[in-house]
């Protein structure tokens, strides 16, 4: 049971951004950017690096959503999401991937766990600086949605056809949106 | 030296905020909101949990400056900064405050880590639903902060006297500006 009154039948982080719609904007907003936005990472990469941080946390929600998008991206490839999920360095992924991987990994622990070995193999396999800057702030911000979501005891549907339709709406629609029931009548009049 | 280049002189996340302006400005929203957004918690208490949560992290830019704001709002008394870094349970703080830093550093931790007795003690201590919610996601939040500004290791200054401009500028100018200087012309043409 979620440890505060969430609009009914709204699993994971969606309960939450609809009690509080002022936060879910920005929220919503940076995974938009982050994920989906123009950048040389794919979104399906992008949804991996998300993915392994939100397993490293044990998120159960984020884990399993972030995790459908990456597959839906990756042409319905469940097979490699949960290679990469179980050991990304022997995943049929570029080298590239993995060195970024290896630096997500390390900022779900601690930013300080990142050491300049870990930057300059990354860069040896090709990552400009503005791919290692995203992939320190998506692993960062992973950390933030997992901690939101299992903080507060949201609800997490155990049903895998229910990821996956979630995981292909995120993929093809993404994550920007307006919270379906704002929490009361205040709150959306000072949206308004 | 920070592990990719950032415009000279920019301390802690002022620098990969200029070097990424697109990201930097729902991260700079969310932050307004939190610390400094129409809630029932003053804005000192709330960057009070802030810098717990930042202390937690060993992040000693985000506590500092975030521990400099509270110190400002709370008229300077920087001793109260330092008891609640300590020990916010002996800390001249009201009982509520108490029950959500409580919360704070489980958050900080794993969000699985709250359980529904740091809930209930929060309650009993006349905390909201929605002050719950807030306290969840500060601590989410900064432990997103934290890992983007030690896994890009950026420049952290020594100087306090620096620390107290920047929390004072925090608390009274808030957190919602143009980024200094964008990373590149192409940059700052597509945010126009």
């Amino acid at each position: 049971m979620p440890h505060i009154q969430f609009p009914e039948g709204l699993p994971g982080i969606v309960g939450p951004f609809a009690f509080r719609p002022e936060t879910a904007k920005p929220m919503r907003a940076l995974a938009e950017i982050l994920l989906r936005g123009p950048s040389t990472l794919s979104p399906g990469e992008r949804e991996l690096i998300a993915t392994c941080v939100s397993t490293q946390n044990d998120c159960y929600f984020c884990q399993t959503s972030h995790g459908a998008a990456a597959a839906h991206h990756f042409g319905g490839n469940e097979q490699l999401v949960s290679d990469v999920k179980q050991n990304f360095e022997t995943a049929a992924i570029s080298n590239k991937l993995k060195a970024l991987l290896a630096i997500a990994v390390k900022v779900q622990q601690s930013g300080k766990k990142v050491l300049p070995a870990d930057i300059e193999r990354a860069r040896h396999e090709g990552a400009s600086d503005i791919e290692i800057h995203d992939t320190v702030l998506i692993a960062a911000a992973f950390c933030m949605y997992n901690r939101y979501v299992d903080g507060l005891a949201t609800w997490a549907p155990q049903d895998p056809a229910l990821y996956r339709q979630m995981g292909a709406q995120m993929a093809e629609q993404g994550y920007i949106r307006e919270e379906a029931r704002p929490r009361a009548a205040g709150a959306a009049a000072r949206n308004e």
